[in-house]
């Protein structure tokens, strides 16, 4: 029977559109396809020829997806048994899959060169009069992914007969970082506790790793750093590396490595060395050994990565040595196994009294080549942290002798939690699509990352997971789209946003495109309303401090300067903005020439990242002709109006959706809508206050004073500690 | 479709004997009836005739309750809808339900003056020719409680056609605490967070909460007070209020009253009085208009949970007044709504140099009779604080005027967490048929507690819940029958901890009797096995300190002595045991001169309790023939027995439960074997150390040196702040 809370909400609801879910299923629902599809999916339903089952265990992950999806696909109800049965379904239909060493799928002489280490070809085929599907692969990995890839095509209309695909990934490294303590805690975690129950580990592996690792594999993600990037040394501890180990195993017939973030003082914390200087051999000898024993357990370990010297964190500056000496050391320690060093790049210094933004480049610039060829620094999307828009790293682009891996966010910090809608994907389109210039025109971030514009061979992309205990996993069925996208660029960043939310769409909820093609549009526009109503026009980080929940730009009197949002918007009676310009931090200056003329300029620089590079009066005109008062209530407003619309829009949606899901998000725009107001009237409130400007006619006023928005507090906001 | 890698595992599986579950589903499964009696059931299938569904929530609750259970167990796959109907089932057979005001109910005769307030009569009757089961009662709440009982009759093999139930609850207040933190931490909680999910009420409820409802309802608990008594004043302020309100929204209709704890120094954290003497009117009228508001948003509030004074808790202590006048002062704001007081008696402090065990006692007994009428003083089932075994409260029985209300600890804090198997009912059932002689023999503590001793009106039973997050709810299978029976047992007391084993067994798994009596034997040594290999012979409190996970008896260094685990068992070279007799510190005279002759006799004490009451040579002869170390050692190693039986028994049990459940057994198994050695080979270095003695032939030594096992560290163990 279906679970209980969910049969009486189905019993008392007597019209429920739909069976009710609770979002556990991901995209992975593998409904029942609309009748015509079925019918032509329906004769290939059975056992999977597969010849390395019995042999290799992801070839028998990959046969059974298949199985069990497309007897799910076409409404079979009761799963066949297939473990010992390599024979195909009908006489007249069956799907095959293997790799080039299975003789079956060598003589079909697929383009498999194409294919690369991980990626596949399926095709729809026929052979001795029989209708077959093929998914071939060099390795049972691309076997996997191209199992989920077929089942995708079907799920989102792609007819049976008619399949032609061939297809590696983009980038190598495509890899979530769980910043999950050992407490279970997760820092930034808005869907419930860690997903690793560390305590039980390493004896219960709880079933939802399994489900997990069939999730990341299902959107070709094969890496995943397990703990916290502000780490602890525990986790270098043999307890701790046996826990490890353990979801390392559920973890790798899906093709999925594990990473650990490693704390640069380890040794001295276990009192084991009496230095972390990263030229002691001692320290050297401590961390080889180290990597040894991680190695012993975990054969295939991927590597640490690493933030040093940032946030408080301990690194190789506290001895006076760079970033490139602490992460060579390091990687000479992981080289023999051939694992790897990710080096965040993410580092300012409160001694440091220059523009934050302008820190990490002026850090790792001059460590240009000097990084060992094992060593990948991890580069967030912009120079401050995961605001809602960001201008790209002025990293990307300027360091054309290191390997540079994306970091995005998936989880939402700066973008209101789980509860309010935001599909990310444009973002991290905009940033991939972002010209660098460091080979003329068109040398775009994505091929900074890729490693194409310079030809690193380490190359890779980096999400920070939102993914913790909460049933629908996410905290929202909404962030499971951010979840799958993410996945979904770092396998080809050539995909739009768009269509990468038409397919998640089709297969979280309906292919129906009276439903795709409203919830597509919601999602579109959903991240643009959120710097509507938080941060528009470049302004940045105006969150209450910590916990980074609701508006704070008021906030001046913590100890570091770049903590308090007033740092960052600098607003007076005058005007608003960062001068970023030679006039100011000439942060510009630290991108390509091109691109930092464009940002300079008033006249080239787009609206969207105006005050992020400059400080503007208050009754300067804008290109829409209003000031940049009007301007900056007119976006405020767009955002509370867009919220509106992703509720009426929604409400629409109500026939495709099944009782339970639509109530959690119809529930979450509401909170989304009531703080949109809050985030526009205490920003205008502070605002005004600043600048001494009224309110044009017409303009709503905030609905409380300023000091109303002052003394909200939100004490127990999740994910800060 | 079933949740994907449940299914997926069913579909890896060949063998799976039956259906994979995740234990969300509790004993409310209700799995198929096996044939002879499905058949009996079957035509009694379909909508249930309750002609107050329309009116009353709850009976349309319980309606739709036996509706979709009767389905589910008669293997009807598709729910009816009876939204609209009354009808019938079947022309010859039916369900009927209501209250006396129903006319068609009180037509029937039926003896419902027996049943209460809250209780129900359930009969099998003919009536026009058509065979009808009823279920009848006073109140709508008593019908739901009805409709459960009906079920669980069904489930357990009573047989449809033989109904003859009349019940009613022998205790009021049957009451969970939660001691759940508002940043969703729940002190003592190894089941995940919260199931609170506070940062978004109240916008919104999770469909989780109604699941909760349902499950309490369905054993009888009618109060859940929802925070931490170690409480924060943020509960009382009107934020935190809207969320319980829209908790107890939740509630109501399965008949759940909702409570808070109060932090005593509240209104001046909050900064609106000056002072917390409950004798200033200041104090006395913010409370009472604390309580007017909340009763406005939650008319059926229960009332206040207090700890006072208790561990750090401020209190009325500190301005000099008594825990009475505390009470009393909280108790005249909530009595104009109907509300209560439950005041803890747990209190113990670092400045009184007597026997922690003495001092609730000689707190509250000078109190007896100075309480209002509406306030129930709530005293742990022991002196110190829920260890494995207890004799029970010197306060049962000794404070006639005073109706005392139990609390019993659901959750594990001293047994193991999650992960040790400990069936806690005969612990409840010992403590609850203990004499207390208060009015001669046969003066149970369980006619104290339901008031029947001394005529109280105000009565209860409170159990510190193990409910959270997690998937199955106790982060356990097993640990589901503790939340059962501990519900069972408030509403009856005198069932037996034994057939409680049974039902729950039954409906959790399966009413297969060749499943059922060695699951129910396995259950029901368990508690005695964890006493065996942590705390055997009246030891307590020897856990590791802080988190309370493994053995700590050496430690002797924490600040206050009564934190000290040497504090309680006083071992030295001569002997061990806390010598609580006359020669001691003679907490025996706080019990009824009975009761007190019976533990401080070495000749009548039971040797289960004799180390609680008694300082013991080492060599001294037990009742066994043995010397007090050598039946320790006994005790150590049929502790580890126990649980090396519990595996060869539950191993035998795999042809009757689902995989995903059986295996989560196994596992938790394997750590409490492992753990229990630890327990053993630790307790047994640490006290060869301290008493100088060796092992005789025939013991097998610790694996390790005592200095091993002191080195043992546990950070980041769940459940600890």
């Amino acid at each position: 029977m279906t679970k209980f809370g969910l049969a009486l909400a189905a019993t008392l609801s007597a019209t429920a559109p739909a069976q009710a879910e609770d979002g556990y299923d991901l995209w992975l629902r593998h409904a029942p396809l609309p009748t015509a599809q079925r019918l032509a999916v329906d004769p290939y339903a059975g056992c999977v020829a597969a010849a390395q089952r019995a042999t290799q265990v992801t070839i028998a992950i990959a046969a059974r997806e298949i199985e069990s999806a497309i007897d799910a696909m076409t409404d079979k109800a009761a799963p066949r048994d297939c473990t010992a049965s390599a024979a195909a379904a009908a006489p007249s239909h069956g799907v095959m899959i293997g790799t080039r060493d299975d003789p079956a799928i060598a003589a079909l002489g697929l383009p498999l060169a194409k294919a690369g280490d991980e990626g596949f070809v399926i095709r729809s085929i026929e052979r001795d009069g029989r209708k077959l599907i093929v998914v071939a692969a060099n390795r049972p990995v691309g076997v996997l992914y191209g199992a989920f890839a077929l089942l995708r095509e079907l799920q989102t209309g792609t007819a049976i007969d008619a399949l032609d695909v061939t297809e590696q990934p983009k980038v190598d490294l495509r890899l979530l970082n769980h910043w999950d303590n050992l407490d279970r805690t997760v820092e930034r975690g808005y869907s419930g506790q860690s997903i690793w129950d560390w305590w039980k580990l390493p004896d219960v592996n709880d079933p939802r790793y399994t489900d997990y690792a069939r999730a990341n594999a299902s959107i070709g993600i094969n890496g995943a750093v397990l703990n916290n990037v502000n780490a602890k040394p525990d986790s270098m501890t043999a307890p701790w590396i046996a826990k490890a180990a353990a979801v390392a195993d559920v973890l790798r017939p899906y093709g999925i490595k594990v990473y650990l973030s490693a704390r640069w003082s380890t040794p001295v914390e276990l009192k084991q060395t009496t230095t972390a200087d990263p030229l002691d051999p001692a320290v050297a000898a401590w961390w080889k050994a180290k990597a040894d024993e991680i190695y012993a357990a975990i054969p295939d370990f991927g590597g640490f990565l690493v933030k040093a010297n940032s946030e408080g964190q301990p690194g190789p500056q506290d001895y006076k040595r760079t970033h490139a000496e602490g992460a060579n050391m390091l990687a000479a320690a992981v080289k023999p196994h051939g694992g790897i060093v990710m080096w965040r790049a993410f580092v300012y210094s409160e001694a440091d009294p220059d523009d934050r933004a302008k820190q990490a480049y002026a850090d790792f610039k001059p460590l240009d080549g000097k990084f060992a060829d094992n060593v990948i620094v991890q580069v967030k999307n912009g120079a401050i942290d995961f605001q809602p828009r960001e201008p790209f790293h002025p990293m990307f682009g300027t360091m054309p002798k290191t390997p540079l891996m994306m970091e995005f966010q998936i989880t939402k910090e700066y973008l209101g939690f789980a509860t309010h809608l935001a599909y990310l994907a444009p973002m991290y389109e905009e940033v991939l699509d972002a010209d660098t210039f460091a080979k003329g025109k068109g040398s775009t971030v994505a091929e900074v990352i890729d490693g194409s514009l310079e030809g690193h061979k380490l190359n890779g992309m980096a999400g920070v997971a939102n993914i913790g205990s909460d049933r629908n996993w996410s905290g929202s069925i909404f962030d499971q789209a951010n979840w799958y996208a993410f996945g979904r660029l770092a396998w080809d960043h050539q995909l739009s946003s768009d269509a990468i939310a038409r397919e998640w769409a089709k297969q979280t909820f309906t292919p129906d495109p009276a439903f795709v093609q409203p919830v597509t549009a919601m999602m579109m526009g959903s991240r643009e309303t959120v710097v509507d109503y938080m941060t528009p026009m470049g302004l940045a980080h105006l969150m209450a401090t910590g916990h980074h929940y609701g508006p704070g730009p008021w906030v001046s009197d913590l100890a570091r300067p770049e903590w308090n949002p007033v740092y960052y918007h600098r607003a007076d009676k005058d005007g608003i903005g960062f001068d970023r310009t030679a006039s100011g931090s000439n942060a510009v200056a630290q991108y390509m020439p091109q691109v930092a003329r464009g940002f300079a300029s008033r006249r080239s620089v787009d609206d969207k990242d105006l005050l992020w590079f400059h400080h503007v009066g208050w009754d300067e005109k804008m290109k829409s002709g209003r000031t940049l008062w009007a301007e900056l209530l007119h976006r405020y407003d767009r955002g509370v109006a867009g919220v509106g619309d992703m509720q009426a829009r929604w409400a629409t949606l109500k026939p495709f959706v099944d009782a339970p899901r639509f109530e959690e998000v119809t529930r979450f725009l509401a909170i989304q809508q009531r703080e949109a107001i809050w985030w526009r009237d205490a920003s205008i409130a502070y605002f005004a206050s600043v600048s001494g400007r009224a309110l044009p006619t017409g303009v709503q006023p905030p609905a409380h004073d300023l000091e109303y928005y002052k003394a909200i507090e939100h004490s127990y906001a999740p994910g800060h500690h």
